[in-house]
């Protein structure tokens, strides 16, 4: 079946706010055995909004509309569906009691006026609530259409979608059955996992897409079958040969977040962690401590960006003549030293060139090439270290490490 | 004049890739004095693509495609162009040998035979040149509108964008001429510089939007006039309201950024600055070394996400306890220790509440509340503190903390 997204909002065509629901919405459509067929992004003008809207009513089998559900004049979703579909506007007395509470609840009485447009509603739609704002939504099918309002701002677009939206799509679309998995690597290039999985493109029933994210490749497997059990074996059909391929290249699947899975590991070893990073410049800390309930198990560390700092915090100067300070000898040392001073069971140690100049080595050193870095992680039996080789932009260099760092430290929890 | 923003490629509509180059785009036209009107995703298929061409070919008097033009078959943006305008495509030899010499230097020979679909040119478009990739792009002028191609990799359209596409339309755009200022301010909430900037709103000619971002509250003033003079004294005028009224919460214009600030105010001083953060973790450290060559000022520090671990960093365990380590004399300990322990003529001291609860006040202390941060800026000649209340999310606490912490450091400096 054919969808199709509308964004209302001149805010979005002025480049000051990114439009990042449609993305989010389109990534979850497929799975649902919808095809996203349009995008569009219309201004606060009723004559435009009722013009998409009635285009995508006529050649989309649902219709998905972001936005333009506040209560100001400019807020003009409400009055260009009931324009396409020839119905009034009247004011719901239930939502109008529900509104006049969620303000009361907030000590705004009375409701402001303006707020009464929220309450209106077509004799076709059924009213969706909405548990973060003051947006209540539509839910409309007629002559075969399906078609959903939701709010603008992401959180409140998300919780309609997954709370109202999506599980009303879900009974209501036949056929089909849509299963997909995202594999998630680092270490290898986008041509490089593109070839690996050369193989898997040819299965029957199955779709493929490789995408460079700043965290490392990722593989989306798509299956569409007719039945859950041929979708099923389709995508553990291209699983296997996926994994047989990129192997230990793969660090998660779907929504594996590296934080979230120390943390966790972190919590059940009842053990701490500790940082000594040099390229990185604090990046594995700022990610350790996304998460919320990180003082649990994250002591800190030290941010080590020149060589005396290195030295001040531990590293044996010596090591760092003998083997340079980009290397692997000098990430453990760190990753050591951290264990050390800041009394953790656990340390990991980064040092590597992120600008987009090769480093010269000095002294009978060999030369490092920009983009590769030496990430150490330090346990109570001992510390390893590993070399990398990342696509020499600084951005892609940092990111790419600090997700490295924290994989090694999750693979060593294991 | 109206202009319509078209994004070719099944990529954007699966979610994997977000399409961040129309906002780019939208962001730029308002000074050029278009309008746009909107933006429209269509995926690789060539009915849908000359579907929405030939709308926007009608209804708009500027079309911009992205995307589209690499060499494969699923690359339909030119064939789409050709069909709207009923034009054929032929093969351009100058484009070919252009082509061919760029395979050539990158020792690909022969070239790639699908890559002559590149060299295809209609009798009304100019070639544009690429210079960062293998897609030369269209400039087309017929029937009184305009209508460019870009390539789709934000870099390759941006370069196009800047060297080609922007000064085509500067030249032929005739009329009204608008003059735009962003003003970035922090510590302040969204609705609090609406209301304060409450009087600019009437001014004749002028526009303004107020934009809740990562690093703070953004207010953009477009000014539109006639001429040049008249637009320029409008937005001084507005300048003069909206910096009269926001006043020291304004830390910068349009494209300042405060790592790339501090790193010019340092190397200016032939200086350096060390860290000590906590709610944080790593986040003023990575901000600082986003910047190439931030090893010639930026020394390092130390993550002190406990409290055993600010004493091991040099902070008086008395401080903490008499003060709490969530105060303004704590983070002054903080960037002293920093500044003392790791040689540095300046330092930053970041302590506070990044998660989403208050925190109870234990022996006499008071309660903090969520989203509180002390940040401190040690200087050769001392060292001061300010508490913030930023809003109590997390990523909002840390980002805003990181900026302010910034800021406060390039205060210090001037």
């Amino acid at each position: 079946m054919k969808a199709e997204i509308i964004a209302v909002g001149t805010e979005l065509l002025m480049g000051e706010t990114q439009d990042t629901n449609s993305s989010w919405i389109g990534s979850r459509l497929p799975a649902l055995g919808l095809e996203l067929e349009w995008v569009t992004i219309v201004g606060d003008d009723l004559d435009r909004v009722a013009e998409i809207i009635e285009r995508a009513w006529r050649r989309s089998d649902v219709v998905l509309t972001i936005g333009g559900l506040g209560p100001t004049m400019d807020d003009l979703t409400r009055d260009g569906i009931a324009k396409t579909l020839g119905e009034d506007i009247t004011t719901d007395p239930a939502l109008e009691a529900w509104l006049e509470e969620s303000f009361a609840r907030r000590n705004i009485t009375p409701m402001p006026a303006q707020n009464i447009r929220q309450a209106g509603i077509i004799p076709s739609a059924a009213s969706m609530p909405n548990t973060m704002g003051t947006a209540p939504a539509w839910w409309i099918e007629r002559d075969g259409k399906m078609l959903a309002t939701m709010p603008g701002p992401p959180r409140e677009m998300m919780n309609m979608w997954n709370t109202q939206v999506m599980p009303r799509l879900k009974e209501r679309i036949p056929g089909q059955i849509i299963m997909s998995r995202m594999f998630k690597t680092i270490g290898l290039s986008e041509a490089a996992v593109d070839e690996l999985v050369g193989d898997v493109y040819d299965l029957d029933g199955m779709e493929l897409g490789v995408y460079a994210k700043p965290d490392g490749i990722y593989v989306r497997a798509i299956a569409k079958a007719d039945t859950e059990a041929e979708a099923l074996t389709t995508l553990m059909g291209a699983e296997e040969k996926i994994r047989g391929t990129l192997a230990d290249y793969i660090w998660g699947t779907d929504e594996d977040d590296p934080s979230a899975r120390i943390g966790e590991l972190l919590n059940l070893h009842k053990a701490h962690v500790a940082v000594m990073e040099s390229c990185t410049g604090g990046m594995v800390g700022s990610a350790i401590t996304d998460i919320d309930g990180s003082s649990d198990y994250f002591i800190g560390g030290a941010i080590t960006y020149s060589v005396p700092m290195k030295v001040q915090a531990g590293v044996d100067a010596r090591t760092i003549a003998k083997f340079g300070v980009y290397s692997l000898q000098t990430a453990e040392a760190m990753a050591q030293a951290a264990q050390q001073t800041f009394n953790a069971e656990y340390a990991i140690g980064v040092t590597g060139v992120a600008g987009s100049a090769d480093v010269a080595g000095e002294n009978g050193l060999p030369d490092i090439k920009a983009g590769t870095v030496f990430i150490a992680v330090a346990t109570p039996e001992g510390v390893s270290a590993q070399e990398y080789h990342f696509p020499s932009r600084r951005p892609l260099v940092r990111n790419r490490a600090t997700t490295a760092a924290l994989l090694q430290l999750a693979q060593a929890l294991k």
